[in-house]
């Protein structure tokens, strides 16, 4: 585990979230391809609750994570993965390689994930607004066209740009985070790739150090509930 | 102008969108990019009516824009500027300042522009339907928001990231496909941000590349439209 308090990286998350998004905060992005690549980092909690207004300076809409790396400061997941991938092997340095990952990179942040945020607001936020109930199947039928052509693309090939890039990250963790929808199920091979980037060691100890901070941050209102 | 049949770059556009989506299709983004830095580029035109399915294999959604850069295939247009900006000095080497301009790159594609194609699909696309007309408002808000947070990050600053980079292609395209909102005329610095951008002659000659396309392909049923 690359978690240590005097390391050069430092990764802002929340110390707790209600439950149903334990697990999916976006701090797992950067804690994973650290773990892939050996990396250590530190970690900086903040209050999901009530976010301090100085965070602002460093991430615009208080979100999380927030990378630091020496005096290098870093907002938006997809920047830390860009940022850490030239650390290590995580993204190709040149040539097709590195337009690949590229590539899909800003495919799952801008022409997947779009549609997943727009399912969790109507699936869970607003999900007792009448727009949102109405909503559904048309953006079930939008995000499953966008899943067809999706796993058509990856075809029979192990992660999407040649080796386990910053691209799997970055898209194994936004459809993850489409799972209620049901549609992976539907489409074995997208399912299968998401298994498969599930089952990766680093991907199981950026999550189990996620849990950890909700574990030891749980308020006593929530504990045993 | 920087177009020229025989260019090592290639960009993949669509040859004519209906009325209300010229000016604002994303191929202008890469176009902006090489016109801001004076390398020359190849147009490669596809119907937008009909897609061409080998399309598919160059762009999984068969969206616009696709780059090529001699033998270098990259699609998604944060990826084509990520690409573009490396060649020349639209994006720094290294450092904070290079970080600073992938974080504010990634801000544009991930934290604004999917509320921007929400609104489009609300108040454009799905018009018609009860939810978009039940959806509106607390879109709205939402959107407004973040534009609060956004201009606030600008301050007094020209640009977002130091020097003008793909960072402010990335946000200042973004934040153009929602002036039907509002919402930025009710902001004025970050009104004024988007308006520096587009007095730019790089911007006005992509402007002027993407329009002349469409107006060399009007079908002839809407023509004197």
């Amino acid at each position: 585990m690359p978690i240590d308090p005097n390391a050069e990286i430092e990764i802002t998350a929340f110390e707790w979230v209600p439950r149903f998004a334990q697990g999916y905060v976006r701090d797992l992005r950067p804690r994973w391809a650290c773990e892939e690549m050996g990396l250590p980092y530190r970690e900086r909690l903040i209050s999901a609750m009530s976010k301090p207004e100085w965070y602002f300076r460093d991430q615009p809409w208080a979100q999380v994570p927030h990378l630091r790396d020496g005096e290098i400061s870093v907002f938006e997941s997809g920047a830390t993965l860009v940022h850490l991938g030239d650390k290590g092997d995580l993204t190709p340095v040149g040539g097709q390689a590195r337009a690949s990952v590229l590539s899909w990179t800003f495919a799952a942040f801008n022409s997947v994930e779009p549609l997943v945020f727009e399912w969790a607001n109507v699936a869970v936020f607003s999900r007792r607004e009448e727009w949102a109930t109405l909503r559904r199947p048309s953006l079930r039928k939008q995000l499953g066209e966008r899943l067809d052509r999706l796993q058509d693309a990856l075809g029979t090939r192990e992660w999407l740009a040649g080796a386990f890039s910053i691209a799997d990250i970055a898209m194994i963790t936004v459809l993850r985070s489409a799972d209620d929808t049901g549609l992976l199920e539907e489409r074995p091979a997208l399912a299968a790739y998401v298994a498969r980037g599930m089952e990766r060691s680093g991907f199981k100890a950026a999550m189990e150090a996620q849990l950890a901070v909700f574990l030891a941050h749980t308020p006593p209102a929530k504990q045993e509930a």
